[in-house]
């Protein structure tokens, strides 16, 4: 690596380091190299409850142990197993264009990432993917990886009984290798796993599965930079990203994707179409198939693991966008839609699937096929424009399935509450169950700056009705490029109607983190209440805000209710006695209890005078 | 008015003035004095539409022809007809005591509010609700004013069609009077209006009426002064609050809710509990009816239009939540439930609900009874102490109606989504469609200092179920009292979630600012589009922390996608061209553009080739 580089590498400044009373643990699988990451979050030991494991998205990292280096990317976790499957070829590659970057000069030009890797891809006549293998019935260290990762908490949670309704998902008590592999066969679930992007760590997107959260990023003609990118990924999977979109449409596009690539511990997406634009100078028009093909070739040897493809906006469908109160919002859909005008003929997308097929095979790039039509309004949801694009995007998921592409498909975008499930129902019957990944919904328009809230609503439902992986929307939607700050916000909105989501589906164990925090809660365990939190620093700024003493962190009350108001140190005393009573809280409780009580108010009032310890009492206002 | 009083009064400082673009209007009634205040918003004049007109809840405060006194109190609206009814006199009422407010000493006391009114009560053997009228068949001017206010924008929405599912409740396509009156007689809505509180425009809460929004406010003995909890009114009117809480529990308490009531133009409610709580000390066992009644009394005589009060929490139900996670989590709850260890006897509150209702009728003060036994965690949500309670609820409503008292149902708390209809749906059926009133529901535990969203996921679908109104919650839920900021993040939160809840009901012109809005989007009308949002200030922030100049404001893009990917912009294009080919866009229009299309390709491109104004391009990044 030179100085320049090493400088370069420098400029780039990312968020390290273990979340509050965090640790990293890992679980061996059986395979070699199997070794699945997790969070162990300790908690006080008045709790005298063992840490609780949650799932990690961060990678190295939040490891204190491990030395980031931006310039030289994160470890080729995946190289060994795709190495030894056999099936692949390392290549020259195609070379970097000035044209993959926007024929950008010398002043503006990104230092770019210097320990490019050679690129790999399927020997003649393999197909590499996770469903080919799938199909072959063979469990590769990928599915071994995620079905680890996915049976977070279920042994415990197996003595509970099931709670939720998970409108026909089929959530087992316990995930096995040979369920994700069966899931995967059957295309209800998928693996973005480039063989050229080995540093990701395998993660699954499937009804069947918890629901993931997707983050956008990437910069725009008129905003942002490489290092503001990479530092926005890092920060993204920190707060549960499960996914990262690289949606850059600017120059350096080609070198600001590298260094997300190589850094990523996540799948990473994106648009291809985006980048084929650029290269023909932003008009639509001049888009051909030689130039979208040249871009994938150029994005599959970089790693990415999931393409955005507008395949389903097909000529005759344009015409039904037209008394739209918002048109086609999509940008993907729009270029399409104007190039289709403007040659009058089918996309390209349409036309040359098949081909799209053999390269996605031949890298394991999964299809993440864009609802270029989809509403982007209240008033078009729905509608005839958006349901014509989703039977196509059905039927172009029967051809990928033919030649063993993993298939996701995107939904929409701004729908009212009451025409959600209508959206998941649609899609489960047209695109045989493959995995719906939704932007959303909206559920109003009329909350610009809040969008993320407007969408969580939406989020939080679709996610209980089946979607897989939610597209997480921040404040900044509809008026700007999202900061990190955004970014944030956008992710704990995102995490939280995922999470809803896994609670109301009746995942087993999805509630013990839940569970944990509300005692952390009503036992006034502080700091445990926070560390459990998808957000602890947040939590625990807003309660230093009022109550800013440590000695008000042991506080049996809190500045919402004060000591003498506070309903939780009540319920204390209430427990109490209800427990020396020894009646038992069965069906019957309430006759029994009404009969056995009497005696003990006497008791209750000499034993509980004063509830309220000296050393908490906060200073007088 | 002394000096001492004017200096007070300039000490509370409220934000007042017009909303962006906006202008006060009114709606005269046939009744004397029936004039009922709307909000229009103005538009550019390239939009050619109307202004759109919205329903306000801020009161003179956003009128600028208005100079508002803090302390003189608002204008008393209602006055005037609560005496032509003449079924009403005025009295000394009861005098304030030192106790009312804590026995505040000199150094510690607020200032007082001087221009005290005199009150009112029924005359003997009259009851003095709208409840009460409503069965006599009398359309009151609170009636008429409510049925102007609901009536927005119906008359324009008439023509189109109606969409949403409202599961039973029976929203009319225009509201009249009649209509209004005989909501209140069957109980399934309420316009709370004490007598003594004139300043308030009336406002209705019933299912099938707009979703309401409530505001919590008020000190604690750990924080917080009069001059703040005034400004946070006002504050919390101006972003749409239609009631306001004081939920104060410190010293004071007494002074400051008479400026609270003097100032609002939305009824005010509290939970009197909290009050004769501290007048005994904070010792919930030395709680007497005689206490109690007391401070029902001086409340009333101050204004408040409802009263939580937790009657529902009877003593056998109270062993049913020793073995939750989180026990009782209502002050009140836990107050009452203490109080009936103690003494081993159901509460006085349950006791004596007959004398309750004879007070609250003598002032036509409205029920909230309280779920005292909601539960605070997932883990106890719809459980067996919560439904027990609800069914008690169900049986005091027939009691407070049979006393012409108008009631609400209060309702939980932490809710999983799949349980969150069950709730709605008991509670219609135990407390024969008595309007709902529920907290959220949070729908997972997991995110102190993100619960405004964890709840208004809760709250959206829960007011499409049918809740009347929406207790909305802040970022500082568990954590801390809400200051400004977190006020109005709460709730533009729940605005959200109502009109979500208005929208998927099918309100018939609900959608009609989602129309505008999304208008002005597709138009790039970028300061309609502010203007028309329910935040206009932080939609125009985050617009302008990316493309700052105002030249940008006209621009035909924004910084989420740049000048070249605007997909609003192309969509223009393709509306253009597909209009200009003249189909028609039915059911055949798929089959019919594909006929007859071809020819126009070439038309297109000669005409399309750049669609970027010179004047909009950004600076070069």
């Amino acid at each position: 690596m030179s100085a320049t580089d090493s400088k370069a590498a420098t400029d780039i400044a990312v968020t390290t380091g273990a979340l509050p009373a965090s640790r990293k643990v890992w679980v061996d699988g059986a395979q070699d190299g199997v070794r699945v990451p997790f969070r162990e979050i300790d908690l006080h030991p008045t709790a005298e409850e063992p840490p609780l494991r949650v799932y990690d998205t961060s990678g190295p990292y939040t490891d204190p142990e491990v030395r980031i280096d931006i310039a030289a990317g994160l470890p080729r976790l995946r190289e060994g197993w795709i190495a030894a499957r056999g099936d692949t070829e390392s290549y020259a590659g195609r070379p970097v264009l000035p044209v993959d970057n926007g024929n950008v000069g010398d002043s503006h030009a990104a230092p770019v990432f210097a320990a490019c890797p050679t690129p790999r891809r399927a020997k003649p006549g393999r197909r590499v993917s996770q469903l080919a293998y799938a199909r072959a019935g063979i469990v590769t260290p990928e599915m071994e990886f995620v079905a680890i990762r996915e049976n977070l908490g279920r042994a415990e949670a197996a003595a509970k009984a099931r709670d939720g309704e998970a409108f026909g998902a089929e959530i087992p008590d316990q995930v096995t290798s040979e369920f994700v592999r069966d899931e995967i066969a059957r295309g209800r679930a998928i693996i973005p796993a480039n063989i050229n992007h080995p540093e990701a760590e395998p993660m699954i997107i499937g009804r069947n599965f918890l629901v993931k959260v997707n983050a956008n990023i990437g910069n725009s003609a008129v905003t942002s930079s490489v290092a503001e990118e990479v530092d926005k990924m890092v920060w993204a999977i920190r707060w549960g990203a499960d996914t990262v979109m690289d949606l850059s449409t600017g120059r350096n596009i080609h070198t600001t994707r590298e260094w997300i690539l190589r850094n990523s511990p996540v799948p990473i997406g994106t648009v291809p179409i985006y980048q084929a634009l650029e290269k023909v100078g932003g008009i639509a028009e001049e888009l051909t198939w030689e130039v979208y093909r040249d871009t994938l070739i150029e994005q599959a040897e970089q790693g990415v693991d999931y393409f955005t493809i507008h395949a389903g906006v097909r000529l005759p469908y344009i015409p039904l966008t037209a008394e739209r109160v918002t048109g086609i919002v999509s940008r993907g859909g729009s270029i399409m839609a104007k190039w289709c005008l403007a040659h009058h003929r089918e996309s390209f997308l349409y036309t040359r699937f098949a081909e799209i097929c053999e390269i996605m095979a031949a890298y394991d790039i999964s299809f993440s096929l864009g609802d270029g039509l989809r509403p982007g309004s209240i008033a078009d949801a729905n509608d005839a424009a958006q349901f014509a694009e989703l039977e196509t995007l059905g039927e172009l998921t029967k051809v990928a399935w033919d030649q063993d592409v993993q298939v996701m498909i995107e939904g929409p975008g701004h729908v009212p509450m009451h025409k959600i499930k209508a959206n998941m129902d649609k899609q489960l019957a047209t695109c045989g169950e493959a995995p719906f990944y939704t932007l959303g919904p909206l559920t109003t328009d009329i909350a610009p700056g809040y969008d993320h809230i407007t969408s969580a609503i939406g989020a939080g439902m679709i996610g209980w009705f089946g979607t897989a992986m939610l597209c997480y929307v921040t404040p900044k939607e509809h008026l700007g490029l999202p900061d990190r700050n955004d970014v944030k916000t956008g992710m704990v909105a995102y995490k939280i109607a995922a999470h809803a989501a896994d609670l109301a589906k009746g995942h087993p164990a999805a509630q013990a983190r839940d569970d944990a925090l509300s005692r952390a809660r009503f036992e006034f365990r502080w700091e445990d209440q926070f560390n459990l939190s998808l957000d602890p620093e947040t939590a625990r700024d807003f309660h230093d805000r009022t109550l800013p003493k440590e000695a008000h962190k042991v506080a049996h009350f809190c500045s919402m209710c004060g000591p003498k108001f506070c309903s939780m140190q009540i319920s204390h005393e209430v427990r109490a006695h209800a427990r020396s009573n020894s009646a038992p809280f069965g069906e019957q409780a309430v006759a029994e209890a009404e009969q056995g009580m009497a005696e003990k108010a006497a008791e209750f009032r000499a034993g509980g005078g004063e509830i309220y310890t000296e050393v908490d009492k906060p200073a007088a206002e």
